[in-house]
C-alpha cells in the first residue's frame, strides 16, 4: 500500500464546516486504498489571536514560550480534523509534532527538522489508521516544543513524505497550482501541469507565495514529488519533481514578483578585505535576512554597497547599519523602502542567450527603469519602483509567451 | 530555600489584565524568598469553547482527541503567565504536563497520576526560575496526553507540592476560603481559617464547590496543608491540614449542600446474592456515577433500592436500570430528580450523641420531609426536596451555632 502525505492549510481548514470538507477529502484518498498522513496547520486567524494575547502581556516575549503558545494551534485544528473523520466512521488519530517523532534544532520561531522517528505514525497506519499531525512543529533536544516558521507546516509534510518514503506529498492549499505569473496581476497567466524543484525554489525565493522555499529544497533533496492543488475543487494541480526533461527545456517558465523590497544603499565604502562582514555580520545577528546585495566596481578604493531587506525590516536594518558606516569612514546612508522586483525563472536559461536582453528590452519600452539587476543559473532579477511592477509582470508575461505555457 | 506550589484557576486568568495581577502575586511570594510553583487552568471560558468546537464537528469525540484538544487551554494560559512574568523582569519558565513530569493512567477525560519525575522543575528551580505549570494535564505510557477531569488543576497542584516536598499548596480562587456554609444561602457564614482533611472531604464530597475532593485526598495521604484563598484580595484564606487538635474538636464544622440529585428507587427487589451487582456494573461501565445507596430491610425476601445520581445522568440511567429491573424481576422503577441534599459535617460527631437528633428536629420543625438518611463517620446528610434546601442550610446553620464559629 502507498503512503501519501497531504497538508492542509489554514484557510482550508477556517471553521467547522471547512474542517468536514478536508476531513471527506482524506477520506476519498483512504478509500482509494492509500494510507494517508495529513499535515494540517492552525485554523484561519488562530495564529493571529494567539500573537495578540502574547501582546497584551509582553511586547517582547520569549521565542521559548512563544512557540510553545503557537504550537496550540496546530493541535486544535489535528484534533478537530480527527474527530470530523471519526464522525464519518474512518478511524483516525491526531498527533502532536513530537509524537509524530519530529526533532528539531533550538532556533525557537525558526527552528529546523534535525530527524524523524517515524515509528508511531507507522504503528499508527498498520493499524488502519489516518494520521492527523499538527504542523509547524517539532521537539527540541530539552524537551522543548520549537515551531518551524514561515511555511513551517508545508515543510512538516515533505519532511515526512521522505521520512515515510510517500509515494507523493499533496499540498492543498487556496490556489489552484503554480502560475506562470500570479493570476490576479495576470489575466492571461496559465496553470503550470509540471516544474522542476530548482525552477520551484527560484519562484519560491522570487516572491510567489503557493509554497515555501525550504520545503521546496527538503522535496529536492529526497526527491520526493510535490503536488500542489486547490483544496476546495478537484483539479489536479501542479506537480514539482525533478524529472529529466527539465533539464533542457531551455524555457522561461514562471514570472515572479514582490511587492515587499527596501534598499539601503551605502556610498563611499572603503574597499578593503573585512568591510562586508562589518556590514553584514550585525544585520544577521539582529535576524534580519538580507536579500539582494550589489557592490559596484571599486574605483580608487571607494564602492558603493546596496542590498535589499524587506520593508518591516528598514528601520531596524538603518538603525544598525548608521553607526557601522560611520565608523568604517563610508560617505553616507541611503533607504529607498518604495520598491518591488521582477524575476523570469527557467531552467537552461543560461544557455540561451537573448532572456536577459529581451527582459531589459521589454522593461525599458514600459519605461521602467532598473535599479539593480541579479541573476542565477535559471533566474533574472530586476528591482524596480513597487508602482511599476505589476506592468512589468504583465510586460514580461506576454513577452515571453507565457499564456500559451503549460 | 522553601517550595510553595500556587494554583490559579480560570477565572483568575480569564483576561490579559487578570493574567498581569497573578504574575504580580507570584512576583511577590518569590520576592520573599520561595521557589515558587504555579500551576494554572484554561483562561475563563477556553474549554467551553473548545467543547463548543468539538461539538461542531463531532457530536460524540472520542475522549483521547477530546483530551489532546482540551489541554492545548492550560498551555495557552501557563504560556501567557510566564511571558506577563518576564515582561516584569521575572524569570520564569512555562512547561506542559508531560514537561513537569507528570504520568498518569490512560483514562481519558478522567485519568489519574501515576507518578511524578520533579527532575525538570527541579532543575528549573535551581536556575532562578518561576515555574508555571499547565494544569489538568498528564502523558500516559503510549505517550498520549490526557487530562485529569474535574478539579483537576488542584489535583497537579496538590500532586506537585508533595513530589516537590513544599511547605505549603495555595489554591487561589474566586472565593477566600472555606465557609461554614454557602454564603450566598447563608448570610451569617463564617470563614474558617482551619479546617482537617477530613472535614474537607466530606464538604467536598457534599456539594461545596471550593475544591475537588481527590486534592483534599492527595494532600492527606502526602500530609500537604493546603491554603484555600482569593485571588483576588489579600486575606489570609482557610488552611486546610491534618493537626493534632483535629481529632477532639467535637464540634459541627460546616453545612455542604448539593442542588444536583435525582433519585431512582427500584421497588421488590428480589433480596439475593448479586443483586446489587447487577444493577450497579452497568451504570460503572456508563460511566455514572452512584451517589448514596440505601437498601431498606428486608421483608420476604423482597427490598427496595433506592440510590442517587446528578441530574444529567438521570435519563441515561433509567435507559440502563429499566431493563435489569425486568430481568430481575423487581416490580418497577421510579425516578425523582427535583431533589437535594444537606449535610452538618465535623469530626468526632459519631462519639457526641445528639447531633442527629438536633439536625431531624432542625428540619421537622421548618417542615421539611426527610426523603433518605446517609451518614458517615464526620458527616449526617440528608436527601430532601430541592425547593426546601436553601431554608434547610439557613436553618441547620443557625442550630448549630455556626455564626460564632472559626
Amino acid at each position: 500500500m502507498a503512503i501519501i502525505v497531504q497538508k492542509y492549510g489554514g484557510s482550508s481548514v477556517a471553521n467547522a464546516g471547512k474542517i468536514r470538507n478536508v476531513a471527506r477529502r482524506i477520506a476519498d484518498c483512504f478509500d482509494k486504498g492509500n494510507q494517508v498522513v495529513t499535515v494540517v496547520s492552525a485554523m484561519g486567524d488562530t495564529t493571529d489571536e494567539l500573537l495578540e494575547l502574547a501582546a497584551q502581556v509582553n511586547q517582547d516575549p520569549e521565542p521559548r514560550e512563544m512557540d510553545l503558545l503557537l504550537s496550540t494551534g496546530e493541535i486544535v485544528s489535528s484534533t478537530l480534523l480527527a474527530m470530523a473523520l471519526h464522525a464519518t466512521g474512518y478511524k483516525a488519530i491526531a498527533l502532536t509534532g513530537p509524537q509524530a517523532g519530529i526533532s528539531t534544532d533550538s532556533s525557537f520561531s525558526r527552528a529546523r527538522i534535525t530527524g524523524i522517528e517515524p515509528k508511531r505514525i507507522l504503528r499508527e497506519l498498520d493499524k488502519g489508521n489516518i494520521v492527523i499531525v499538527a504542523g509547524f512543529q517539532g521537539l527540541n533536544s530539552d524537551n522543548d516544543i520549537t515551531t518551524l516558521g514561515r511555511g513551517g507546516s508545508d515543510t512538516t509534510a515533505v519532511a515526512l513524505a521522505a521520512s515515510l518514503k510517500a509515494k507523493v506529498c499533496e499540498i492543498y492549499t487556496d490556489v489552484e497550482g503554480v502560475y506562470t505569473a500570479d493570476p490576479r496581476l495576470v489575466p492571461g497567466a496559465v496553470k503550470l501541469d509540471e516544474i522542476g524543484y530548482e525552477e520551484m525554489l527560484e519562484m519560491a525565493t522570487s516572491g510567489a507565495r503557493v509554497m515555501h522555499h525550504r520545503a521546496v529544497e527538503l522535496g529536492q533533496i529526497y526527491n520526493i514529488p510535490i503536488l500542489v492543488a486547490s483544496s476546495m475543487i478537484d483539479k489536479p494541480g501542479t506537480l514539482i519533481h525533478g524529472g529529466k526533461d527539465m533539464e533542457v527545456r531551455n524555457k522561461v517558465r514562471g514570472i515572479a514578483h514582490d511587492m515587499d523590497v527596501a534598499k539601503i544603499t551605502i556610498t563611499g565604502v572603503p574597499d578593503r578585505p573585512g568591510i562586508a562582514a562589518s556590514i553584514f555580520t550585525p544585520l544577521a545577528k539582529a535576524g534580519i535576512s538580507v536579500d539582494t546585495i550589489v557592490q559596484n566596481a571599486s574605483s580608487n578604493n571607494i564602492t558603493d554597497l546596496t542590498f535589499t531587506v524587506v520593508k518591516s525590516d528598514l528601520t531596524s536594518a538603518m538603525k544598525i547599519i548608521k553607526p557601522v558606516a560611520k565608523k568604517i569612514k563610508a560617505r553616507e546612508c541611503i533607504s529607498d523602502s518604495g520598491l518591488g522586483k521582477v524575476s523570469i525563472i527557467g531552467t537552461g536559461m543560461q544557455n540561451a542567450p537573448g532572456y536577459a536582453a529581451r527582459m531589459f528590452e521589454t522593461l525599458y519600452n514600459q519605461g521602467i527603469n532598473i535599479l539593480l539587476i541579479t541573476t542565477s543559473e535559471i533566474r533574472i532579477t530586476c528591482i524596480i519602483k513597487e508602482s511599476e511592477v505589476e506592468k512589468a509582470v504583465r510586460a514580461l508575461h506576454k513577452a515571453f509567451k507565457l499564456d500559451k505555457a503549460a
